[in-house]
């Protein structure tokens, strides 16, 4: 697809066979030869996400999840599309790239958010039923009689799990609602139209002709220096306070310039960096663990609840505060690079 | 002070210069004549803090302090003289060493109450300092206003703690006439009196004019083995559910037995073994953790208190749960032999 420029590669750059049609010689082509086919892609992959999804409205079970599938379809494509808007934008129309991205920003986090609800309920019961305990445990050799062991949980863990099973129903209800009205409204159509433009012709920028090398790779190694310096600047684990929810943010930032350096390297590379892959991951499950702690300590702000609701409730806060740190510490592991923040070359 | 004996030395023997007055060479001398003299020492250690409780009877900040110091002190005695008597009952009058051991762990069960709860509550009072957060905080970049970042626990943490300092209060202040009384009974003094006897004659069994390399070593490599096993027993990390009290069992038990062959390897070497200073001390956290938990439990199942209170209280008690896990944690990073229980020669 892309034209043949087998020039020097990149001491870095994947050369295994099944590398996707995309995947450029950067050298030796133009910026535009290689953005052009990656966002076609991406549109096309969008509207096509889109058409299942307004094919997918039955409201039976397999409907709903076929619905669900196509929603985070979309919301794949919008996360790359936005991304490559932002990472490579000399070498696109600057005010559409712009405006495009906060359309597509606005859309994938209007469509994440039922999704996110749904699994922030799905992770707080699952701590739970682990913090009240298996009941196929094996007796225990002490002597120990049921109910004995875990005094008060057993008590408040089926109240804290009723309640936030109804706080976050109702939460995921309506974020359903709102992205079903996002998805009908005059917003998301200009954004569709915009996609449908794309898939057929992206808005270079006149610089889109020249090479890539200068117009892809230097952006694309940006976002990556970018990536390094918030990972060299996240506070050490000594200085950790691992219940000031106020000491995530840099952590989630980084998760931000993970995933933007993970879709430039897609641009650039034809894949994600896969020494990546963990430490993403880690990210991922320190965000939601970090959101599930707040959805605890969120619920234990309910008037009128039972102490030992709100015990089991501040159990459960404490447990996902610390799988917070155990997100850490397995980001810290699984970092390819010496942590302070120097580069692979 | 022993009779000279320098026999072959086992090659884990202490050699160095400011080695104890009674470290033998354990080859050729009697195990009487080891024995003998520790357990005297210890007696005499006892009486003399006894005098010192009884005379810092004051009622004045030092008075107690002094109090007790000499109560520690005490307990210090008791142990090492009871953990002497059950190691190496062979080498004594046994009757005689069974009830002395019974009385003796009655007595210091009693005087560490008072002080286990004072420590229990510095402990809790502390980590709740830790978990409602540092006022002193650098002033977060994310625009975060005071009080947002920990929203229950700014109210709860205090009440708990009042609460905690009420209830562990007075349960010390209980223990603490509870150890007045003790040392006030006949009982007490039934003890004092056999310890009294044991400063001038140790009541050796006849068996004890043997060889301690027999009468000694053996009963404290099986002290050894003892402590080996049960720490080749103790469940996996992964099979861990960190909230299930029932299963801290075994390593409490591990630490009773740590304490055993610490010291039986006193006597047989003149001191405890040094490798194993920082596994017992991993066992020390482990059960202070472990009953600080059981405290919040416990303060948590007050009637009629605020959610707030009990949410701070969940927080906490699953807090010192993971301090319980970090203890394990520690524990196995610095047991020195291999976990497969494996003894070293």
């Amino acid at each position: 697809m892309t034209p043949g420029g087998a020039g020097v590669r990149r001491p870095d750059q994947h050369t295994q066979a099944a590398a996707p049609a995309h995947a450029p010689g950067i050298t030796g082509v133009s910026a535009g030869s290689v953005l052009g086919p990656y966002l076609r892609t991406q549109a096309a992959d969008f509207l096509r996400s889109l058409r299942l999804h307004r094919e997918s409205t039955a409201p039976t079970d397999a409907g709903s999840r076929a619905a669900e599938q196509a929603a985070t379809a979309l919301r794949r494509s919008s996360r790359r599309i936005g991304a490559t808007l932002r990472t490579f934008r000399t070498a696109l129309d600057p005010l559409w790239a712009e405006q495009l991205r906060t359309e597509l920003s606005w859309l994938s986090g209007t469509l994440a958010r039922e999704h996110a609800y749904a699994d922030r309920l799905t992770r707080l019961l699952e701590a739970l039923h682990g913090l009240s305990g298996d009941p196929v445990l094996p007796a225990a050799r002490t002597g120990d009689t049921p109910g004995t062991g875990r005094p008060v949980l057993g008590v408040g863990a089926a109240r804290a799990g009723a309640l936030l099973e109804r706080q976050l129903t109702l939460a995921r209800t309506r974020a359903h609602s709102a992205a079903l009205q996002a998805l009908g409204s005059a917003r998301f159509h200009a954004v569709a139209d915009a996609v449908a433009l794309l898939a057929s012709e992206v808005p270079l920028s006149p610089a889109a002709a020249g090479p890539a090398g200068e117009l892809l790779a230097e952006p694309a190694d940006r976002a990556e220096q970018r990536l390094l310096g918030a990972v060299a600047a996240l506070p050490s684990d000594e200085s950790a306070e691992p219940y000031n929810e106020a000491h995530d943010a840099p952590w989630h930032q980084t998760r931000l310039l993970l995933r933007l350096h993970r879709y430039a390297h897609e641009v650039v590379h034809g894949a994600p960096d896969p020494v990546l892959a963990a430490p993403g991951h880690a990210l991922d499950l320190h965000r939601d663990a970090a959101e599930a702690a707040g959805a605890a300590a969120s619920a234990a702000r309910t008037p009128r609840i039972a102490p030992a609701t709100a015990y089991a409730l501040g159990v459960l806060h404490a447990d996902q505060r610390h799988e917070v740190e155990a997100a850490r510490t397995l980001f810290r592991a699984s970092w390819p690079y010496a942590t302070t923040g120097a580069a692979r070359s």
